[in-house]
């Protein structure tokens, strides 16, 4: 079979089991309070250049829910695209915290700086909630990607209209692999943002990089009430020490964005153009008796069985051969 | 000035300080388990003919906080059409108690009982939250009325889906004056609704009508809770009362309605066919140098500043001296 | 029959009704932005000598869920007295908002300065939540008065500790009869407080002071939310300028204390000394065969069945028959 | 350096990740719905005897919190004792869903049956929460074990009161190994009950058993909602599979057990009877002095600061030399 189904179906790279292996007999401290994520964080921080706190999270939806939440008093909300993972794919999350997430429409997944100016604008005051952050995906959930002008421009956007803005980097490495920005890029034009691991060959979790100061006071404390502190937070300070430490972490996404290319150009070339095929997702137009044929020999997930539409996602952990073999599968 | 402004500007009707004069030096019981209140419960069950728990609250957002959000588990979500007041006018209330509105978009503030079917049928699972109240309003944000036949389709696809469908009565008075529907109506097509005093004279306060089993139990405590449970909550049942002992209610509404037709009759003479106008809340289309001339001599809400809608509201004090004012004002 | 059942048992102060009954033909603003209320917040400003945002809301739960968590982060808690009204009778209203309310073991109802100053200073960090408002009300649930010194050491210690202090003032025009502190030291000693009027004489509705900055900010988006905001809030602030406009909010506190202290000196002469007796409420012991004989002549309530505890309330309404017949018949 | 700090602070046991090394290039489903999680279920399912679903968590507090207000409506509270983890070490977590944890006094950290019975009965109806769900932890956070007898008569009483019963089981391993009680008696005892992971050598991560029927419906949507579905949820099944496979979850735990037994053996030996010591965490009462000496060899927790009592917790590495070492440094 070949494999596209997501990006973390497998137990994560090699190399972190070999630095597991090497201090198996250690004793380590609770919390992420230990050596090791604390080698993690320094890591992080070089590549940002500049000062954050950075914790280590379990996931992504936990990671999203107290970013976007833990500054918000009680009438505030958060503005997203109406693709956005919070509104659509974590079962009212946000809400549940007690905070309306706003929806921008959008058709590739990105919302514009000038929307969001022009929202924010024009609240109706007392009567409506008051937007205060801003959730952005890098890439998004259709697999588009913000350029750096576009993100430079919300993140202007925001400072003047005294908001948040928060981006999901759960596939940030991707981003990264597909237009050239780096981590300092995100670091200068955000207030917190994530850095996803669980999708690019952790063990698990993702490190949520906290730059604002207001953000920073006191955030350990909503980490632990929600749930989301974990006693052996130290596995994933150890996955994000081994993925920074020579370059791991860009080697894994390079891997994926490149099979993704191949992809996308074998696609290409039998005249079936992705709808949406910037990053590591690949979505494509097909119908229900190709699914069916396809569904033989490789495995993905239909993103929309009412218009046939499937999505494609590749990790560093595929190969040429399953590119190949999903090409084969469609062509015939 | 001719005054159009809402319907709840006044100290209500005359007919209940006339009894609270009369049984001014009693006392009262209090948190609404007094005889009074009790009285007026006792009416209400009257009209509406079958058995219930009726609460007295003090206003509309109140109640449709408790009415929508006491039911759910917390992954529950409600329905409401994208006008709907508990969506862009209450301030993300909902949310507040943890509970995503997911909303259908509308353009006459009325969803459609296939669309309720729909979207219930295509949820995806567990990723998403999960539809338990439908919310409607009668009359509409939009002044529109639902027909006694589509509230009879919205209330059995939420019978036959398993949903609570909540009607907000805030203007239930001024649809009956409108379409002849009868309170005993409401109460066998719906699992809750509100009958509004606020709008319709009472001193202030709205009636809760709770007919399902499950809703009713231990309801008041929610009451409670959520700040909602008055003291001095016999002044609601007095209102209520006084408003259903000899048809006040009724009158009031109907009162309110003719005074509407008068005015959406003499718009449709001289050109003017207002946008919606069904009920008491006329909404026409004007330009920003007719409202800032019309401001002169009457008092009106600009519903809509970007498109200049205004919207003016008659209610049971309007005469037809504000009427013909204000068609005058229009006309030159 | 003698009443002594609780201080909201009635419609209110005469003049209100006469004040009513001058204007009852105008139209006014809703949600509290009318000119009545500002004349009251006028009225209230005088008496508190220094700038304030004062906003008028139904009934004393929802003032005190809105003056203690407006201002809180997820992990901020409020301290409160184990007697607290907030912690026994209001339905775990705060822990709703999504806030735990820590409290302090007390006798007396109130809590020492010393007491919060230790509190704060050893809470263990981030496994625990922070405590950020201090709850204390004037009269206390147990009748008894902080003294201004008290008041004005807890207000030192919650500067120095950065807590805000709310003052749930349901029953402070009682407290101001007894000990002769005046609104202004509320207002000099404290962020947030709140006046009275459901239990003083108002039609109904409480006026809550905000002093604080940053508990100004953007309150009535919070007040709307909560289901709080009340269209006719105009009834609450005509209640409120008819009571402070001269001195019918004391005179009725100052009438409700006599009769009180009527109550106690004639208990004390028959060796029935209260338990609690410092206001306008009343505790003493008592014992079931005596509570059934009590009964028959005189309206109360029951503190504590176990202990046959009766509560005896006076208010501005109580009269010198009520209290000698309630004393001779616990004399027989 | 002789380590008694915790029971969670090394990579898990070594069998897990022999496991891991032999399918390490297979690829798993998600959110735990893959096949190694299935048979994890499995075997837990033959230790309790009895249907049952069961989620794979990644912590204690995400369990804890699941496992409580899922099932809870807007009034309704958890019971615990006032030393319950929930209380005191969770950041106010129950509260941050809305609902109030009553706590009864304790000094061995136990709860009983009566107690139970008493407080339910004698609650004051609406104008307090209602108890549903009571909280108890095996071992409790003073390491003592409620006997087998002491679970039936609680659950007897919440069977009575139509409570649920949840067991906090972290340290559900530890009581087994101390009293003999198994799996199968806590699931016939309990609604709901955790099997602690992360301290007794797995990877990390809890077994969440849910009995009861209402508490199995939607409860994914919950573990989504609240950031607690990992996608490498399979991470966490794969340890339970290899710690019920041939039974080293109870090696492990006797390991821990015997450790403990030893330590407690020597420290009566030599008059230093343990405060508690009934399981895997021994409390025994200290000085400051005592206190710096011992920290030179030997790492533990102080447990209450200011009457120096210090926590001694042993678990599957421990090695006599450990214990050895720990008392030679208390004799000197």
């Amino acid at each position: 079979m070949n494999i596209f189904l997501n990006d973390y179906n497998d137990f994560g790279s090699k190399e972190i089991y070999d630095e597991i292996s090497k201090i198996f007999d250690e004793k380590i401290s609770g919390y992420g309070l230990d050596e090791i994520s604390n080698s993690a964080r320094e890591l992080i921080l070089k590549e940002i250049g500049r000062d954050a706190n950075i914790e280590f999270i379990s996931g992504g939806t936990a990671t999203n829910i107290l970013a976007t939440t833990f500054c918000l008093r009680p009438h505030e909300a958060v503005l997203s695209a109406s693709t956005g993972h919070i509104t659509h794919h974590e079962t009212g999350s946000i809400e549940a915290t007690g905070h309306k997430v706003v929806t921008i429409k959008t058709s590739d997944g990105k919302i514009r700086a000038s929307e969001i100016k022009d929202l924010v604008e024009n609240q109706p005051g007392e009567i409506d909630v008051k937007i205060k952050v801003v959730y952005i995906s890098q890439t998004t959930e259709v697999g588009t990607i913000y350029s750096l002008e576009e993100i430079k421009e919300i993140y202007r956007v925001c400072v003047e209209k005294n908001l948040y803005l928060y981006i999901d980097g759960a596939r940030i490495a991707h981003a990264m692999a597909a237009n050239n920005t780096k981590l300092s890029d995100y670091a200068k034009y955000s207030h917190i943002f994530s850095i996803g691991g669980t999708k690019n060959g952790a063990l698990f979790g993702e490190a949520l990089v906290i730059l604002e100061e207001d953000l920073k006071e006191d955030f350990r404390y909503y980490l632990k009430q929600r749930g989301a502190m974990m006693a052996k937070t130290f596995l994933i300070g150890l996955s994000f020490k081994v993925l920074f430490e020579d370059g791991l972490y860009y080697r894994n996404a390079k891997k994926a964005y490149e099979m993704s290319r191949l992809l996308v150009e074998g696609l290409k070339e039998i005249g079936r153009e992705p709808l949406f095929g910037e990053s590591n997702q690949i979505f494509i137009r097909s119908n229900p008796d190709e699914i069916k044929k396809l569904e033989k020999e490789n495995i993905f997930e239909i993103d929309n069985k009412k218009d046939s539409i499937i999505r494609l996602v590749t990790n560093y952990r595929t190969t040429e051969e399953d590119v190949r073999g999903f090409l084969n599968s469609i062509k015939n």
